[in-house]
């Protein structure tokens, strides 16, 4: 019974299953316990294994609680610069994509499109967006992508709906009577060769991994970590295959990082990220310290949109005009149809001129089912009340806490706390005075609309406790504080190592 | 349609949904992602936030993604002492609790609990356990069970399963035909009223927050957290009710915290922790360089002990014997029957000369379900084949990397890499040589048991690579190197701070 083994038999190598419990396997399948143990520990995932995990939370095969672990791990010790980038094309890849150079697109192939490169060779349609992080009054879009596309670029905008205390673009395109946001790819490129801009919705199919993701992040308290953050926006934006990108990154009391650091950080971030994933990508630091425009809501940000593209000039919307032609001129140079950002403005602005910008809005609206028609009533959507909020002292607005001001339009009934919840076409506040304006007491601040009486007294106490006078006129604020070109985003991020 | 408002509407206090909304409330209903949060940023919980989230874990409420993120955020932040106080004692009280002091039970009701307390008054039952962290050939349960009971204690111990590379006492309990592990909590008192000891499996109902917070741990790599692993043992062997408890902290090759500082920080974290729930506690280091006896396996660690009780001494085994005498001798201690650990360790030396350890395992093992007659038979399970194996040089045995030992008994088939495995009754592995034993060439090193010859070769290499000889003889290993009473393990945790 008992046998006793020569030493060739007990030095014999032993398999290889052995050696796998007793010591960690160095070639061996990936498995997400060990990603997570590697980013606990401080350490920096490999792309292969950053494209292991989003596959595997883009097809539900890696179970949540593993996602979330890894995420939470991410969040509190940070993700290098080649994770983030990893990370954003992993996503970007994890579903269908936008090609608008395919072959037959009818959109032609993009040439160079590099800052100024493809300029003057006559080659068509460079696809170019704009992604803005967030603001109360925000509708450049409306005007931006008609604009661009007028100047000759192609502009293929994916965008969201109103959650929090932001507005979402497609709850106010939905205002017009027919307008479809979720067209297929297919639709999608149809408008784009017909009109050159297209706003949508994102379909499941695209970038389902940031879907799941973001879901967890939510659930999570893993919302606000700038790798993260950057790997998300830009996921979603590149999968419409952008040649470039125009960022509008907001700062102030309104913008989603309150920080000017934070928010300059997230900028340079998602620069350099863009660029090593092949977009190029200029990234703009703009004013949130007060409403965008004299509106925030749904209908009436279009009306105030539509009223620019018509060449009318109001004093409470000179912010929007100028911000949205430094966008615009932006994105027509990237695009390689100006030969600076300057001359870009410039084109743009004689597209609001000559009607050519207002022309491709209208053709997107018509050709996305949307009525045009009601876009020349400016009350076709009404209020069933309102409330006109008059100074309660006499002075100068020194400040407006846009992010309360935000909730206000959100109670309204124009936004949402919830995904899913309706928004009220109709809802919103038109601000009569801007930060700096001299009011007298008893002259009205600005008109809330919302469906019922009882819903305007709670933003109006919000809109109140927003807004703070002073004797003193308050220091202007830059609507473009800063401009991050490459060079510039890599500057940042090399102080911060 | 315009509504103007005086100012003592605006002013009107708004509802308190709306202050939720825009500020988090003070004094709201708990949500995980809060206390997600407040671990995320270095926060440390109530103890009401730490009983929602047991809670909400024991129910299943909170979903597997919150309760994992929460988790890697206590990992990589860290729990406070009375964080993890607040979680050993809401894991406890999670779910059914056994009660050995309830009014009827038979056990009496234990009065001073304290070291010495209790002493000479008479008062029948303190309830006393033994908790070990595991390691290779580990088998004091079944001799500290019967010999603290047969000293007038009860030892209600709910025990666990092999998992990875250390035993479970309850596999070798079921190498006995018959004998139940699975005991209802009215069957597990009649045996402690009957015989003064069982030794159970934990039931589903007992601490179910564990369950599925450790399965979460396991899978989110966030196992190895001192705070989280006080409280997941803890909270098991308080439900059972304890008066007092002796803990035996391994340190060495085979223990499962390798480095010894991060053992002594666990051993005085228990002992604070569990005296602050209102348990007696005290720590043992005990050594784990080495397997603990000569026997590593089910049926052959079950045969050790016995011959140790019926006071059959063997070289072989006299850590074993020594180790379990002091561990009883604490619990006699603790549980009031002896005046110092010393003199309790003569009642217990005196409990194995008389008998009455040996008859207490014996009733135990009767009244659970077990045919005691098999235990007069070393070779009732006999293994399909053997293999020994011979010095391969002439010298000391200079080290046992204890792990890699464990590993060889679990794949000899005495153990298991998944839960839910069979094992093997008469596999294992029979030590014929100790640390600093001398050698010569071809001297038996250990005989190995498994059911077939295939499965052999793999164990022996195993082993092969465990041992080290050397030249000289290595310098001695205390076997108990540092004992930890509520004041010593306050004071290490204050060099900590």
């Amino acid at each position: 019974m008992t046998d006793s083994i020569d030493a060739s038999l007990v030095h014999a190598p032993i398999h290889a299953s052995v050696h796998a419990s007793v010591h960690a396997p160095i070639h061996a399948p990936l498995h997400a316990i060990d990603l997570i143990r590697k980013k606990r520990d401080r350490g920096t995932l490999t792309e292969a294994e950053i494209r292991f995990l989003v596959a595997g939370a883009a097809s539900e095969t890696i179970p949540p609680e593993q996602l979330a672990a890894w995420l939470m791990a991410a969040w509190l010790n940070g993700l290098a610069a080649e994770e983030i980038r990893a990370l954003t094309v992993a996503m970007r890849d994890s579903g269908v994509k936008f090609d608008p150079h395919r072959p037959g697109s009818g959109l032609g192939t993009g040439l160079g499109t590099g800052l100024g490169a493809g300029l003057g060779k006559g080659l068509s349609k460079v696809a170019v967006d704009k992604h803005s992080t967030g603001g109360v009054g925000d509708k450049t879009s409306f005007l931006v992508a008609p604009l661009a596309a007028a100047c000759g670029v192609v502009v293929p905008m994916i965008s969201g709906r109103a959650l929090g205390h932001t507005g979402g673009t497609l709850d106010k395109l939905e205002a017009i009577p027919g307008y479809r946001t979720a067209l297929s790819l297919e639709e999608f490129e149809a408008v784009l060769v017909k009109c050159g801009a297209s706003i949508v919705s994102q379909t499941p199919a695209l970038v389902p991994a940031d879907r799941v993701l973001y879901a967890l992040r939510d659930r999570t308290g893993t919302v606000e970590s700038p790798g993260l953050i950057c790997a998300s926006i830009l996921s979603k934006k590149l999968a419409a295959g952008l040649d470039a990108l125009v960022l509008d990154v907001k700062t102030g009391s309104g913008a989603f990082m309150r920080k000017r650091e934070d928010a300059e950080y997230l900028a340079a971030l998602m620069v350099t990220t863009a660029e090593a994933a092949g977009t190029r990508t200029v990234a703009l630091m703009t004013d949130m310290s007060q409403p965008l425009g004299a509106k925030a809501g749904n209908w009436i940000e279009l009306v105030e949109s539509v009223e620019l593209l018509r060449g009318e000039r109001k004093a409470e919307s000179e912010d929007l005009r100028e911000l949205s032609l430094i966008l615009a001129g932006w994105m027509v140079y990237l695009g390689g149809q100006a030969e600076s950002p300057e001359a870009g403005y410039a084109r743009a602005e004689a597209a609001i001129v000559d009607g050519s910008g207002l022309r491709v809005l209208m053709e997107m609206i018509a050709a996305q089912g949307g009525d045009v028609a009601v876009l020349d009533d400016p009350d076709f959507h009404k209020p069933g009340a309102t409330l006109v909020v008059e100074a309660w002292e006499t002075g100068y607005v020194a400040a407006m806490d846009t992010t309360m001001l935000g909730w206000a339009v959100q109670r309204l009934g124009a936004g949402r706390e919830k995904a899913g919840e309706p928004v009220d076409a109709h809802a919103g506040i038109h601000f009569h005075a801007r930060r700096g304006s001299f009011v007298e007491t008893g002259q009205p601040l600005a008109t809330l609309y919302a469906t019922t009486e009882s819903m305007l007294a709670e933003p109006g106490s919000l809109l109140r406790r927003a807004i703070v006078f002073s004797e003193t006129a308050p220091a202007p604020v830059p609507l473009v504080s800063r401009v991050f070109t490459l060079a510039e985003a890599e500057a940042l991020l090399h102080q911060h190592l």
